[in-house]
């Protein structure tokens, strides 16, 4: 099978690795950068590359769109004016997915699309950090339109050697979840960092006297600005309302705690613990 | 110099312990537990053992109440009315310090009291834990009562071998960076899993989903809901000011995002990331 992956950064080099050491593929890299295509050629990263998707796409079974979410718009569009192979996939890895589904359900409409979002990688990027166990074990999202509703599982199976955990959804039920287990908590590092620096001075001073929870809780804060800025415009509706139901937990302690009531308070604390202590099922040690 | 250490659980015999192997010091453990008192005793965590303060008390030059918060203030009492050594130094250990500090300053106003509060100890508890280590390097909060100021050098001093990071304040001070740095953190964390349940569920059901940004920004929410909310209640004032701090900022991110303010947005998140990267000074990798 011919796999065309385009951009060789963490996320694609890492899945274009696995499945290149399948027997029955044939990995196509795409790369705008010759020094990346060089290097994933080089580790077997790919067993063929190109800088352009137009030369290739036509022999492709499957086609990965693994760059920046804006290139991959463009890309989709570029596609949906070419002659694809009849029974192609066309899948991505942007974390964003709104966009691109209203694209796929456009312009793509007539080929089968399943939009990705895998919940891994790290703050690195470039062909240089593929790792061929990035995935495994990781939560990864497949979000069809129409017509690659019935393509779901044959999807799966292409991208089973990455060891990912699939889960087919649809995308406002995809973009609640993130809204809720991933803007709103980074929303919530960012708000208690300002707010601490608000209301203690600048951070270099009240930093000495922090233990482990503050830490923990404002890990996330150090994430990218701009990047983040993109997310959470890009879920915004849902992310506002996460948001505002937050606020309204938050509230809920103030309320108990100017009546004192004991009993609310408790009870309240009491919810949160046994759902933190559910979340991880069996693996309960994180 | 003879130290009389009330209460041989984990923070307590730790204490105990260190203070102890100093050539001139003879530490006197107090508990109301035998099997305790004995397990003390046995591995040199203390010198002399007994079940009752006041039959020690008056020949301490030190006195660290390290029981509960309850215990530590029906201690106070009791000593107020014991003829103690002139030169003696009465501290604590207690998580929460506004009641301490108003009996300090009341009924024990002729003796040289300085409360303290290590930001250390684990969820463990007992004798069995007793750890020499357990106050190296981290924040201890000093804080006396109007005789107990000229003797802040005097008990850091002897406190000098626990080998933990003493700072002097004053009560009001100290109750505002514990509801900023620790109390309103926990709030977020509870208020964040409440939040998710209410919108997603089940936290078994949606726990296969979340990756390490929601498990770092809950993890203080497994805390116990008991002592959560006596820490919460014993702060009230300026835990209720500071987590409407954490409010405000919240909404300040929905401002941004309805107006679709792209310059704002990045700013607030830029401001969080550069603080939160400056917290941990040189040791910043955490």
């Amino acid at each position: 099978m011919n796999i065309v992956v385009q951009g060789l950064g963490e996320m694609g080099a890492s899945l274009a690795m696995v499945l290149n050491q399948q027997h029955d593929n044939r990995v196509i890299g795409v790369d705008a950068k010759a020094v990346t295509r060089q290097a994933a050629l080089k580790n077997n990263i790919v067993s063929e590359v190109t800088d352009d998707i137009v030369a290739v796409a036509g022999q492709a079974d499957v086609i990965v769109l693994a760059t920046p979410v804006s290139i991959i718009k463009q890309t989709m569009k570029i596609l949906s004016k070419m002659l694809l192979k009849s029974h192609v996939i066309v899948t991505d890895t942007g974390s964003t997915k709104n966009e691109i589904m209203a694209i796929a359900n456009s312009e793509l409409q007539h080929v089968a699309f399943i939009g990705g979002h895998a919940m891994a990688g790290t703050h690195k990027s470039g062909v240089a950090y593929a790792d061929a166990l990035l995935y495994v074990g990781t939560p990864y999202f497949l979000m069809p339109n129409p017509i690659g509703k019935q393509r779901v599982n044959q999807l799966k199976k292409i991208l089973a050697p990455i060891q990912a955990h699939f889960t087919a959804m649809d995308v406002t039920t995809h973009d609640d979840l993130m809204a809720m287990i991933s803007d709103v908590p980074h929303i919530a590092a960012f708000a208690l960092m300002n707010a601490a620096v608000k209301q203690l001075g600048p951070s270099e001073g009240f930093g000495q006297y922090v233990a482990g929870g503050f830490k923990d809780t404002t890990r996330i804060a150090e994430s990218d600005p701009n990047l983040w800025t993109d997310i959470l415009l890009s879920n915004k509706a849902s992310v506002m309302a996460n948001n505002q139901a937050l606020i309204a937990e938050l509230e809920a302690f103030n309320q108990a705690l100017i009546s004192d009531d004991v009993a609310n308070l408790t009870a309240l604390i009491h919810a949160a613990q046994t759902s933190r202590q559910r979340l991880l099922g069996r693996e309960n040690n994180d």
